[in-house]
């Protein structure tokens, strides 16, 4: 029997105690362990431990390997060319790896100017790498099992139907980056806290009580989520 | 008579040479500089000269001054507290000043997955600092005279009625930010190169032809831009 592997992604600037995002993922990841045991826990923290912007060496090594197909690990490291190449490559291989061995990726991200944190885009920007995540013998998608669970945090309101939800450009491109990906609607889960902010903000202050209700509700969705995935 | 201020921001992970963003920006730059001289000119470059990612102390001091309503630059300075704190607000104001000194805003931006490169969610992330750009005494947007040109390019193709249209959180996102910052709609003009991998991937060959021309058609547009742009 293999281990079952959750990879927890946090992204919010804030530290733990003032993070609505860290305090719905550290739910999750708690009640997986509780069920799963700790040995296929991975966590990184996009915000203290930043993923490198791409450096000028890492689109050609993706164009040459693009031009030859979907080639594996071992041979686009066999295609790198020089000390650059090789550490743009040396900074995303382990990366990729990380995505790929994750039954189940776990996924906090606050709403930073109607999207995801730079802290998260670094990331995104750096694991998408061309044809890391297409069988090379097949075709298919090897994210075509993967689970993946997004906690998102935003200060307003940006639901169907509000004034604001022109401006969500973070869970539609969340939803269609990782689609993209192969991974398939039905495995990509979203809990939302909406109106983090209402305490902050007076314009915001008569929200309060909605506030603490879209809290409490995705305080629940997130345990709800990790009791009933399996694996 | 003031002088008329340019700030050319490229965000592009490739070298000059290698990158349709930066070719664009740079015959927009060149232009400019011929009509107004070049003193009131300023580069960044966001890729190789990284605007760091937000640190746990840039939030506390943000939700401060928001709780007092619109401060200027001293007053933030004024309620900083504590050396991270300072240390944030010092990697903030120069960038918001910045901002606010010029005329005329080029971003060079090309399409990572699907939206803005990690290079500039940096910036963006950083500059957006609470209340900056409303002046405390009428309101109004401090940015609702200054014009920003956004030249793009994508791999592949995602204008109105294409395939991948619903995949654009580029343009829309841009456009939305910076109408919520109050830059007037009238004065956000985009440029878009599409399809400059159409040389690299095998199943785009068939389109070189289009990309040929959506190129030829965006270095008249900067020019264009540059050429009629008044300031």
């Amino acid at each position: 029997m293999t281990t079952t592997t959750l990879l927890h992604l946090d992204s919010s600037a804030d530290l733990p105690g003032e993070s609505v995002s860290r305090d719905l993922t550290a739910r999750f990841a708690h009640a997986w362990r509780a069920r799963h045991g700790a040995s296929g826990y991975r966590y990184r923290d996009l915000a203290a431990d930043q993923v490198p912007l791409l450096g000028p060496a890492y689109a050609p090594l993706g164009r040459r390997v693009e031009r030859r197909g979907v080639l594996s690990p071992a041979e686009v490291s066999a295609l790198a060319e020089g000390p650059d190449e090789r550490r743009e490559w040396a900074l995303t291989q382990p990366l990729i790896a990380e995505l790929l061995a994750a039954d189940t990726v776990l996924l906090g991200v606050p709403m930073y100017n109607f999207t995801v944190p730079a802290a998260l885009k670094a990331w995104i920007d750096r694991v998408s790498f061309p044809g890391a995540y297409t069988d090379p013998a097949t075709g298919r998608s090897l994210l075509d099992g993967t689970r993946v669970v997004v906690v998102t945090a935003c200060g307003g309101g940006y639901g169907p139907g509000t004034p604001r939800e022109a401006f969500d450009f973070q869970t539609p491109y969340l939803r269609a980056y990782f689609t993209n990906l192969g991974v398939p609607d039905s495995a990509l889960h979203f809990v939302h806290a909406e109106l983090t902010r209402a305490d902050d903000i007076p314009a915001l202050a008569g929200l309060q009580p909605l506030a603490a209700a879209s809290l409490a509700a995705a305080r629940s969705a997130v345990a709800d989520l990790a009791a009933s995935l399996t694996g």
